[in-house]
Parts: structure tokens; sequence; C-alpha cells
């Protein structure tokens, strides 16, 4: 017997047959004895509806009246949930984040959870009532609905996991779990069993989008237990369903490598003969910071003759801005040019073992060098090496990584 | 300068277009200087879609989970007219049922209002913001949304009208008001500027279906001043606009009838030569409403040899439950036949000012006669006279009455 929190997305509630098949589900697990709360999404597209409505009245709306918009989709499934688990017998209730509450601040559109009152819920669990929970919105203090911000019925759930002081949240998705490497690039690739918080949080950042990071962040705060698990696969649940993402001590044998990942959604810019000053760094990310670009790698070589090369990487889609920051600079800071380029992508090692063991980054060089992909800028982490390439080597260097970490499946 | 509530229906909402047209009509109000309320109804179409995701899965479900369902409807119109007035800077908020809170009793789908606290929305309105209402939702005791049943969106506005001591409590439909009799069949049937909350009632409940018959009552007993108005003529509102319902006391020239009304919904059922005891009655009218049928005129002969007929009228739907019941009093009452006509129709001539007046019945069925139409069964109230005709006859005599009481349009 245990407590869990079950999250289901939008595809997985898109019609009444398939509502009807989630309530089958959080039916089996009643009948295990469990107690169950249910976060579920919109149906899918609805918010996506509901968003163009807004914006199409107003591309300036008030995201307080967005939200009292936005909401009403989880809202709908909510109830309609409940309605498909009563009808199989299981004593059910809807709950909206104002009712129970789910309180968060005010920053309407993307509000961040602040406290969940979870006290009713877990008498009404004991009594063997599930709660179906309204995934993505909460309560502000001035009575008030917030939303969390796109995929925030992930937040959701990993929150009430950990109000619920729950045994598992279960995040029921369209994939059956997280894989070492993207399988349309690597057939072979293996799904992990188990999976650090901090593996996830790098794998999820850098292109394995199956959680939405913040519930990452939030369920290693929490020490709340995922798992990541398909929702059209209909098999009991046990050790080996899905991938459980939990605190790096519960996983006994670390791996070295856990999984490779790739991002092409990166440019690099090079900005060359920079005087070699102090608070000249300060300057340029400053600048960038003050137009919002989001900077990744940052590479800065050893000073020759009182200047130096400066490069880094910034999403594709800040770039524009990044020259116009750089360019609003060049009065201040006499650089020599800056140089961009968009066909770049970044590769990264992952795992929690790298901290135990030598030779990871030697291992990565080696492989990349096997097959002659030149590496442009090396960064690392605790628990990853990443390396940016040419984008056209992309796939041909996660093979060839996924192999020499061993990490093929047989 | 005024405090005014404004109702929109489902079809003045239809689309972004129809809430953009509304949001320039609330627009106009505020511009005059007038403190603005607006309810709305849900977008035409989604309450029905709600409400068949509900029964589909589950005929019997939950009326709670309904509730939470449904009432997304009216959330996602009142969060959409706030934002579109905003976008003309009219400044303005939505209110859901819960957040003003509009208090109702638990009986979920079909509650009665019975508390609004109006402080609130009346200090805002003041200050110069609009309230904008998601109508037919309000909050129970157990602090679960409840809905006011079909159509009451027109009883959430009449109630906030007498909560916010409104002085007017504009209902946009699709008609431009209350006419003298149904202008498909007299075309020269006139728009009455003026009706009584009686006369409405006998109207409304008889055929002419502008307002819900509870919103009416509420009216009355809250003495809210209803004006019933187009909400696609774009003129601006003067005393002639739609049609102003009121206490008759407000009425100066009572016309002896204000219109004609006819109802097709009904059938005619005699039970002949019926035992002319003490009791008798109650046992058929009492084994009449336990199969929950709805009876509307009663008449009843003198009794000639110890039996007597008794005529009466049932709706059209509830004819097979009639027919149960009577024959189950078969043995109980030894009555002599049961015949049925469902192809009959109720005609009448509704008007406050019949109460000082003589000659109003004698003037009906002088009209019916001069066209050969024979009357079927009488019955009369303080102000109205319904005869019960041949269907066929239903327009002969709306016509005929129309014209013998002066109502034609000259």
């Amino acid at each position: 017997m245990a407590r869990i929190v079950m999250k289901f997305g939008g595809t997985s509630v898109a019609d009444l047959d398939r509502i009807r098949n989630v309530a089958r589900r959080v039916q089996r697990e009643v009948a295990h004895g469990n107690q169950v709360a249910v976060v579920v999404s919109a149906m899918s597209g609805v918010t996506n509806q509901l968003v163009r409505w807004c914006t199409e009245l107003s591309p300036m709306h008030d995201a307080r009246e967005y939200d009292a918009v936005v909401a009403t989709g989880e809202q709908v499934t909510s109830g309609l949930l409940a309605i498909a688990l009563q009808d199989l017998g299981v004593e059910a209730r809807s709950w909206q984040g104002w009712q129970i509450p789910l309180r968060t601040d005010t920053a309407h559109g993307k509000a961040r959870i602040q406290n969940i009152e979870g006290g009713e819920l877990i008498r009404r669990m004991r009594a063997g009532q599930v709660a179906v929970v309204a995934g993505f919105q909460g309560l502000a203090v001035d009575n008030r609905i917030t939303t969390l911000g796109r995929g925030g019925s992930d937040t959701s759930a990993v929150a009430l996991a950990a109000a619920l002081k729950a045994d598992r949240c279960d995040i029921y998705t369209d994939v059956d779990g997280v894989y070492t490497t993207d399988p349309r690039i690597v057939p072979r690739a293996k799904k992990l069993a188990k999976i650090a918080y901090e593996e996830m949080l790098e794998l999820a950042s850098v292109g394995t989008k199956v959680l939405q990071t913040r519930s990452v962040e939030l369920a290693m705060n929490e020490s709340v237990r995922v798992r990541v698990l398909s929702s059209f696969q209909d098999t009991p649940i046990d050790e080996n369903t899905g991938t459980l993402v939990v605190d790096e001590d519960e996983i006994v044998e670390k791996e070295t490598v856990s999984g490779i990942a790739y991002s092409r959604d990166e440019a690099k810019i090079t900005v060359r003969r920079v005087p070699d000053r102090p608070g000249i760094a300060a300057s340029i990310f400053g600048a960038l910071s003050e137009q919002n670009v989001n900077v990744d790698m940052i590479v800065q070589n050893i000073s020759a003759d009182g200047t130096t090369d400066m490069t880094f990487t910034v999403g594709k889609a800040d770039l524009p801005r990044a020259r116009t920051a750089l360019a609003g600079l060049r009065t201040l800071i006499n650089y020599g040019e800056m140089l961009e380029d968009p066909d770049v992508a970044k590769v990264s090692v992952v795992g929690v073992g790298m901290r135990s063991h030598a030779g990871v980054a030697s291992t990565m060089f080696s492989a990349l060098a096997d097959k002659a992909i030149n590496i442009q800028v090396i960064s690392t982490s605790e628990i990853k090496v990443s390396v940016l390439i040419a984008a056209e080597y992309t796939e041909l260097a996660v093979r060839a990584l996924h192999t020499a970490y061993g990490l093929d499946a047989v």
C-alpha cells in the first residue's frame, strides 16, 4: 500500500475514450490498496485554442484574465475524469487549484507554487476517495486564478506529491521512459531503469524533452521519487516500468556515463581581440543580459599581446538581440571583430558516476577524433562534458559516443 | 448616471467578433458615465458540448462534477470579454461565482441563489471598473461550484442587479423586445414598450420564450427593472428601445389586453362518468402527481346522475405517464372511459388591465365564434383568459384575437 500521485498529460486525456482509459489505470492502483491523487492537463489542443483567443483579442492581454480563461481546460478534464472514475465505481472528486487551495505567487501566466494545503486531500484519500486535481493552476493572494506556465502540470504533480508526502509521483507521457540517447538517432539506445535528478536535468535541458525542467528541480529539492512512464503501454507497473528519477544515493551501481544528449538550438559567437582588462567580460555579458540573451557555454583563451578571444553560445532565437547588444558595445570596448556561426551542435555526455571516475573526457575526445570530428568549444560540469561541433556531425558524434561508453543495447 | 447590469446570451458572444461588439456596447454605457456590471453566458454551442461529454461518460453523472465542467463555459467568456474591454481602454475584470461570492444552495445542476456579496463589486464599479461576471453559476456551502440550470444566466443577472441595487437590468437577446403576439403568425404584432412582471410571466410560460421564468419571478420579488433588447441592433438606448419589464404601478395606461399567447405543447384528457364523491378529484390528481405529470387546465362539469366528466390538460410529453397513472386507478375508481386528444392548442389573452375591466372574456368568445372556432375548455386567472381549441385553428384564433383587442399595428 502506497500513496501515489499520477499525472496525465494532454494526449493521455485527448478524448472520452482516453479519459476512460486513464480511469481504468487509476482504478487498478486503487484496487491495489493505494491512496491516489491524479493530476490532469487540458485535453490536447484545448489550451492552444484558449491561448489563441486571448491573443487574438489583444496581443497585450491582462495575464490575470488569460489565467482565468486558460485554466478552464484543466477544470474540464478534472470533472470529466471524476465522472469516469465514479462510473467505474471508484469514489472520486475533482479539485480546482483554488479549492485545495494550491497557493502561488502573483506572477500570472508563470506563477510559482508557494504552498499546498494537503490536509483535507490526505484525509479523503485515506478514506478511499481519489483526488482528481486540475493541473497547471493555483490561487494567488488576491483570490484570483494563476497558471504555472506551459508544462506546469508536471510541476503541479511533483509539488502535490511533496505536499501529500506521496511515496511516488508517476508521470504518464507519450514515451515509455528516459533513454540513453535519442532512439531516432541510435536505434540501440537503452531505456534507463533509474536516473538521478541531476542527470535528468542535464538530459532534459540538452534535448530529451520528457519532463519539464522546473518539475525536476522541485523533485530534487523535495526528494520526490518520480517515475516517467507511457500512458499507452498497458502492463502492470513493476521495477522496470518506465524510468525512476531519484536521488543519486538510491542508484547503487552508478554508471560513469548514463546518457548522451545533444542540442542544435544554439549558435556560436566569437568576439575577437578583446582588450584583456578587468571588467571587460562583465561589460559584454552585462550587455547581453540586458537584452535578455541567454548565454550557455563560455570560453576565454589565454591572453596574447594584450587581447583575447571570447567565445560563447546563445540560443539561436537570441542571435539578433546578441548582435545588437555587441554592436552597442563597440564604442565602449574596442574589440576586433564579431563572428557568428549558427551551424553548430552541442553534444554532452552525462553521468553522476563521472565525479568518481577519471578518463571520461579523454574517451570522449578520442571517440570524436576517430571520426575526424573537430571540437570547437569544450565545457565541463561535475556530471557533464559538453563539446560544440559542426552541426552536420551531430548524429555521427552521438552514435560514436553511445558506442564508446558501452551504452548500446546487446 | 446610473448603475446598470447588462446580460448577454450565448449567441451574443458566439465568437471573438461578437465579443468585441459586446465590448463596444459596454464601452458606450461606461462613456455615458454609468457604472456597469456585465453578466455573460457561454459562447453558443459550448455548454451543449460540455453537457454531452458528461452524459456520454456516465448517464448518471455526479451533478457536482457536471457543475465543475459546465461552469467553465461562462468562465472563458468572462475572461475574454474582460480582455476585449481592456483592449478598448475600459477598465474591467472578470468575476467567477466563487470569487464574488454568489452563494447558492447545494442543489447542484439547478441551484437557487441565496445571497450575493456585492460590496467589493460596488466599490470597484464606483471606481470605474466594469465587473464582468460569469453567469449561470455560484458557490455552495461545501466550497464547490454550482450551476443554476439552463437559462440560469438571466437569473444571475437579475439577482446581481438586486444585490447591486442597480437602476436597470438590460437583457440582450436575439429578439428586440416582447411583442403583443408571435410576429411569425401576426406580422402586424406590435413591440410593447412596457409590460408588467405578471404579464411577462404569463406570456413567457405560454409561448413567448424571451426571458427565463425564474428570472422574471425574481425580478418581480426584488423589483428589478428589466429591459429586454436586441444585441444585434446598434442604436443608442432610449425610452422605446426593447421592452421594459416593470411593476404594473409604473404602467400608467394599462391596456386591458396586452398580448395574445399560445401553446401547442399540451394534450387534453377527459375522464368520463367519474363517480361524483368527495375525494375522487384528489385521487386522480394525486396519482398523476406521483407520476410527475404536470397538469395545467382543469374543468369539472356539474354532476348529473351521480357521475361527472373531468377534463384537464397535461404536457404532451407527459401523456404516456398520465395514461399509466389513470389505468392504475381503474380498480379504485370505477370511471367510464378515458379520452385523449393531443391535437389541441391553448390560446390566452393576457393583461393586467383585465382586473378592472369587464367584457374581456365575452370579446374573446365572440371573436372565436365569428370564425366558427369551437371552445373546448375555458380557464381564467386574474390577468388571463385561456381557451383550449383544436390545434388546426391556432393561427386563425391568434390573428382574430389580436385584431379584436385592437393590438394590430397601424
